[in-house]
């Protein structure tokens, strides 16, 4: 059955994976269930946009009792695709490559880090968290076999393109992609970039102007 | 003289550091001049949206000949208060923190990472890149010495907000959030959350779509 394609804002979607670490905390503190207000408090978003959040992906909420916490914690997973359990490589074992590796909150969402890459030969065949490092020579192979589903990409940026067109010829399905530069994929290869100077230079932006 | 605060939106300000990372790379080509037209290829961005964007901070083009690329970089650096050098010190040297410390781009842009803190009594006194690392406990006259401009917090989730209340009581006029704890801070201080786990969710999200 095919479902049908919901149509979400990225500003949505944000706000999406940040419930979703709410409920994460709220069930780890054994919490049953919230409300709307609570949750509104908690993060510091309207209840109304919560609510209208919410509603695009049907009625979860409870009258008069809230949120069951596990239960929307589940549908939020489902919504975002999270019970895939994607399998992720990084490329690039670099200060970066490396915090990506051992960044916890990965494997906690559900992601599945299943294989590292590098061209350098003294990080080749070392492990981090358990994962080995492989030579990125031997991309398409090791990939195919391991599944990747997602590549992620922390390498510099002038060979960002090209690790792109290998990941793509690979197979996988998504590109997280730390570098600055912009890469080139079909139109069904999802494309996230994440650009951190985007954050700091907006976080200069606005303290200039506070300062002025 | 007072300037007048101009509001921009945020994807606007997230355009501004792309057309300045494509500026650099631009001008470390000894490229002289480059049109609207050029630059929306290489970003894939509409040019329709570049000359709106550059046209609310003035008029930066030349007819008939395009961007002077230096002088169009010097000015995207000055809207977005880049020449202020901004101070900044990364609070918690795990492998996140090791890698913002180790993050050339940051230094690029013309920020001054003035300073590393972590409680690890391991750490204290190593240094990264020349950075020393200092006991947090020591953070507020330290910071005040150093000049701190902008906190990094690259903590546990549950140890953000108390870092952030030390970074206040110091004085810093911006805090860099990598937690996905929510900061609490005075309306003057300028939070920025890098939400690391929003960009890949958004990828799961999206090629779940793909695969119904």
């Amino acid at each position: 059955m095919k479902k049908e394609k919901i149509k979400i804002p990225k500003a949505t979607l944000e706000r999406l994976s940040i419930y979703y670490t709410a409920l994460q905390n709220l069930d780890n503190e054994e919490v049953i269930t919230i409300s709307t207000l609570e949750l509104a408090k908690i993060l510091k978003i309207k209840p109304e946009q919560i609510r209208k959040d919410l509603s695009m992906f049907g009625n979860f909420g409870m009258k008069g009792v809230g949120y069951d916490v596990i239960h929307l914690k589940i549908q939020i997973a489902n919504i975002l695709g999270l019970q895939n359990y994607w399998r992720l490589a990084i490329i690039g074992v670099g200060n970066l490559g490396a915090a990506l590796a051992n960044y916890e909150k990965i494997t906690d969402w559900g992601f599945v880090i299943a294989a590292l890459f590098d061209i350098d030969e003294n990080k080749i065949g070392e492990e981090i968290n358990g994962v080995r490092i492989y030579d990125f020579e031997k991309f398409v192979p090791i990939s195919r076999r391991k599944l990747i589903d997602i590549g992620v990409i922390a390498v510099p940026d002038d060979a960002a393109q090209s690790v792109a067109d290998t990941l793509i010829k690979a197979g996988v399905s998504g590109i997280w992609n730390f570098t600055a530069a912009k890469i080139d994929a079909p139109k069904d290869i999802v494309v996230v970039e994440e650009n951190l100077m985007a954050g700091l230079s907006a976080l200069s932006f606005y303290i200039n102007q506070n300062s002025n």
